[in-house]
């Protein structure tokens, strides 16, 4: 059996995926542990320790090969091939997600936007028609959609559930202000943004303790 | 000196703060470490040692007094002061966050909207007005603001820092997908949602593989 890579880990990876893409862009064809340390702000001995999980991909001396452990780290983080995606809420957040292109750049493609607000319905943000909740249980069945976004507010959420556990929806982008629960076969990330802000003003009235 | 608090701490400090507020929607007066553990998902003993961080809270046989662990919990967050704020970048994600009612309730007051495009300008998302970028150095100089969210393009972020730290910024909020560096006494917080929606496709790559 696999050892089980922890949390922390996980989190660090996608990192390493940015660092490292700026690294091509920059035609950077190799870096030693060290720079990508001193780089990315972890200590080389954390880096050498998080690949280890993966098998290495270092060399003693040589240090990484930058393409190569950039598309290692792609097929690591299943970024080689195409997920597809809907957003429930069509509102302001659905809609910057809609229209933000970094995703579709890796692979993750928005298919539809859902709404209950009748004014909505029938638009395009982009490409992306807006179509009325009460098709999505259908649309899931037809289409072969991988992931959900929820951008619905917090009331909105179980009824919501309800239908994508009853799809083929394999996880939840979740950015709705509650903790969810699915079926353990539905993958759940969350981005809480009340939480984030609420971790900030944790560490701005450490700070302003200390000095 | 104090101890320091550990992220992954922190980072679940939000989560308790949330909980706390739905019991006490449901009138639910005083709750044991199990109860609280059985609702969020976390060992009681995971729980106990968080609070202790803190001081703990908990009385032996008696539980947790939710209103108190709730006010003593927004103290340890920082929210029992107001945070004033600006955004910067008007576009369809700084729209979502100065409409969502959440933030207010919480104490982080928007104040202001700043945007590079013409087309914003002197336009209002609620009460907020959009101000041009170029007037953002002087806003800061005679406003009392604490933080700063920053939802421009990659490109848009290194002036944008310039900016702020020439002022008297205090925190950073950014949701640029890039790690930003600032001087030690500006506190910076992150939300990539890219690096999320990856950490969603790592575990979804992941589960697939076990099944």
């Amino acid at each position: 059996m696999e050892q089980e890579i922890s949390k922390a880990v996980i989190r660090r990876l996608p990192r390493y995926y940015r660092y490292l893409g700026e690294l091509i862009d920059a035609d950077v064809e190799r870096i030693s542990s060290a720079e990508l340390s001193a780089k990315m702000n972890v200590t080389a001995s954390q880096i050498r320790q998080d690949l280890n999980n993966f098998g290495g991909f270092g060399q003693q001396g040589y240090g990484y090969n930058v393409k190569y452990l950039y598309n290692e780290m792609a097929k690591i983080l299943g970024l080689d091939r195409v997920h597809n995606l809907v957003i429930i809420g069509a509102g302001k957040l659905g809609q910057a997600i809609a229209n933000y292109s970094f995703f579709e750049k890796r692979g993750f493609i928005i298919r539809g936007l859902f709404d209950v607000n009748k004014d909505y319905i029938g638009r395009k943000i982009k490409d992306i028609e807006i179509m009325s909740v009460d098709t999505l249980s259908d649309y899931l069945k037809k289409n072969d959609i991988d992931i959900a976004a929820i951008t619905v507010p917090k009331d909105a959420v179980e009824s919501i559930l309800d239908i994508l556990v009853d799809s083929n929806i394999k996880a939840v982008w979740n950015f709705a202000p509650v903790d969810i629960e699915l079926p353990e076969n539905i993958i759940v990330e969350n981005v809480h943004l009340l939480d984030s802000l609420m971790q900030l003003s944790y560490n701005l009235t450490e700070y302003e303790q200390t000095v």
